[in-house]
């Protein structure tokens, strides 16, 4: 075959993928349910160890499909982890950090393209369910980011003037707690019974989407607040787990799973649906009883350990992932988007992205390894730690700590306590725990890190070290 | 019906059941195959997280069977958890401590009924193979404890005289390590080559055994040397891991797991075996890239804090264990005699044991709670902790300390910390990595622990606190 042919056949092939209508191959696009809790930390499902409640639902997802034991929130705080999750970048890139407020003057840029946008390219029907944290202004919503509709409480149920003990407080810093459709407040979250309510509500707006949606492809992002403090079960839950509140409300989450698979199933469309279930960050240990577990690993939420960053992950999809397979590679929520991309067959970002895509590994390769090496950015823009393969070399830092101190109990926070940490080596293979420094044992592999993290520092900054960055974005402002 | 009449039924009824030959309900009672490895970690299998090697067979018996997350050895030491595991007891109750060197003096009690002693009341062909370690006098070997068959190491395979580079030893505590057939010595093993063909020569020795008894009911008691150091794979599987000779280990133990499982399929008696695989203590971490992990739990072998006592396990019985199912409820190895004696409908030993039988759990059951608690025995009758439920309070004791001190590598050990710690409750729920005490937060649970404590007291003794117990039983004298 002469070039010119091989060039026209070319030419005629893409323009035949490129005139394929989205009904045509609606057979082999799946449908993407991603559910996303809040605070939930690594040891928080019975197949992660869980103890004290049951997760069926979940166990039977993990079962028929594949959990992650590597897998990473891209940051310890709901907002930049969120922001990363749905750009598929390090937050510090799109310029979120740290969790946004009421009345934020910021929020992930319109520019930014998000998973949404990615799959409205190829017709999805999208919508956004629960907690959304990229800024409230209605600039910011999740329509303004691909979604076609949205119901839920744009930042986190804590930032509302009611006290720990559930009574309203005078002169608090925050306004009424609205829950908003679409891009207006419908009405508001006044008490813990309303609160109580969220995971049911989400649940019925969750399953209404599905049968509505049931003969287009879809994309269903269903972002619980729970189990994010104050924690509340409704009723039918409260005193189903033998551990108390905090075992209820996850046994909610677990039924509302089920609620989610069985509208599948009666659609007839859970064979080519890819559930994705994760967490943005690990648990908010100074709450005590009202906390989840981070499973043994270190430290929790606001922290860049592991406990902090390394989150519960099941993905499942009959027709594509093998059943029971227990992933170890490292993978992260920023490999999300540019998987959902490759699945669907849709152009990513034109912007730089972080993610990579992890495919292979939901195909239960074993001999792949996508994603080499993690970046551990926190707070302002610091490049605290970095995961290369089985290690993690850990920058000199100030951090939060939940060790020697008293945590809370019932609703209540515990103390802080703040700790400095020089420089550290773990082997993750022996030691996920981050206790035994083997610094001084391997000389070329911390070498290695430090050229990973100089890479890093020229692209993202590194406030530890004062790197600016030069392909940092802005977030969005009002 | 009348009294007289009742009593003529029931002891018709039992008269049935005792005349039943074995072969009439073959068909009933499973095959065991008891799998044992040696300081394998929490963390050490790809079902439990491990990175940089895989454990396919392995991860097939847990997706097929059941998975435990909170399963103990009764102690993080050698000896006295094989005798726990073989008699159901605590290893104090049937004075068994710590690891026994050669030539020993004390040996199991030849009166103690071990698990091979009651599956031979059912006519069991039975054969221990790989390490022993519970005497090496012959009167302590295996076929005084009811094995028909024994081949293998009467003890640690790095009590030998041989350096950790691998060089012969002048003037060695230790005389040459001798491979046991029967209750004779075979031969020696002599150089690092010679342990590295250790797996493979219990593997066809194992096989070799389900052949020739596919036909009856049998026990194959399956004890690797591997992975306690010296860790040698053999040349077929050394660099086949990414992470170095321990996950070449590793991959070699789960493949004569494989071995195995096609020994009983190739027999056609696969369905109705019983295949249970765990460990006899967490991972002896000083020995570092030559060690395991115990998967973010703290410490390791030869301390009562989690990574030392906390072990994988995974039960697979096609007839009867549903598929898939994570076990979070609190067992023991002290529980496999009364739950294998429960299957086969064998009597208990006549003395008093501590297991209690597990057999609802292995059926799926999520609503019942054999076990509530857990004594944590060391050292010399040392009662360290006790767990109950989801707590766990330590006793002020010293104690070995891997924390804070630089390990080993590539098979020479590192130096061993001491710490002291005080009375600690930890909320293993959230906490299972035991770090933050809550003692002040809980006092009703630690009420009810102390109580369980002056039971155990009582009954067995605690050297912390002087009391001699007065139910503890003498091992084997020469």
């Amino acid at each position: 075959m002469k070039l010119t042919s091989i060039f026209l056949s070319f030419v005629l092939g893409m323009l035949f993928i490129s005139c394929k209508s989205p009904k045509q191959d609606s057979d082999a696009i799946p449908n993407i349910v991603l559910i996303f809790a809040d605070d939930m930390g690594y040891g928080d499902l019975a197949s992660y160890g869980a103890i004290g409640y049951s997760t069926p639902n979940l166990d039977l997802l993990a079962n028929e499909g594949m959990r992650f034991s590597n897998f990473y929130a891209a940051q310890p705080v709901c907002s930049a982890s969120r922001a990363s999750l749905m750009t598929g970048c390090y937050s510090n890139r799109v310029g979120i950090k740290y969790a946004l407020g009421p009345n934020s003057e910021v929020g992930l840029n319109p520019e930014e393209e998000t998973i949404a946008e990615i799959l409205k390219r190829r017709d999805y029907k999208t919508m956004a369910i629960g907690k959304w944290h990229l800024g409230d202004n209605p600039k910011f919503l999740p329509q303004q980011q691909g979604f076609d509709d949205y119901l839920g409480l744009p930042y986190s149920n804590d930032m509302w003037p009611v006290d720990y003990d559930g009574n309203h407080k005078e002169n608090s810093i925050y306004p009424e707690l609205p829950l908003i459709k679409g891009s207006k407040p419908l009405r508001t979250i006044k008490t813990l019974e309303d609160q109580a309510e969220l995971t049911n509500l989400y649940t019925e707006a969750a399953v209404d989407f599905i049968n509505h949606n049931k003969d287009s492809a879809f994309f269903l992002y269903l972002a619980h607040s729970m189990p994010h403090v104050p924690i509340v079960a409704s009723e039918r839950f409260r005193g189903k787990s033998e551990q108390g509140m905090y075992g209820d409300v996850i046994m909610e989450i677990d039924w509302s799973v089920g609620e989610v698979v069985k509208a599948l199933e009666k659609n007839g469309i859970r064979e080519n649906t890819l559930i994705i279930f994760t967490s943005d960050n690990g648990p908010w240990l100074n709450f005590g009883n009202h906390a989840g577990s981070a499973g043994g690993l270190r430290e929790g939420k606001l922290t860049s350990f592991e406990g902090g960053m390394r989150v519960p992950c099941i993905m499942n999809w009959p027709k594509e992932i093998p059943q029971g397979k227990v992933c170890n590679k490292l993978a992260s929520t920023i490999d999300i988007l540019p998987s959902l991309a490759k699945i669907t067959n849709s152009p990513l970002p034109i912007k730089k992205i972080d993610g990579v895509d992890i495919t292979p590994l939901l195909k239960g390769k074993d001999d792949v390894t996508p994603r080499k090496y993690l970046y551990y950015y926190f707070a302002d823009n610091q490049l605290e730690a970095i995961r290369m393969e089985r290690w993690k070399l850990v920058y000199p830092h100030d951090h939060l700590s939940y060790e020697d101190v008293l945590h809370g109990k019932e609703g209540y926070p515990g103390e802080y306590n703040h700790k400095s940490t020089g420089m550290k080596l773990f082997d993750l293979r022996s030691d996920p725990g981050e206790r035994y420094n083997v610094i001084d044992s391997y000389p070329k592999v911390v070498d290695e890190i430090m050229k990973i993290a100089d890479e890093a520092r020229e692209d993202l900054g590194d406030s530890l070290t004062g790197n600016h960055g030069k392909n940092r974005r802005k977030p969005g402002h009002l």
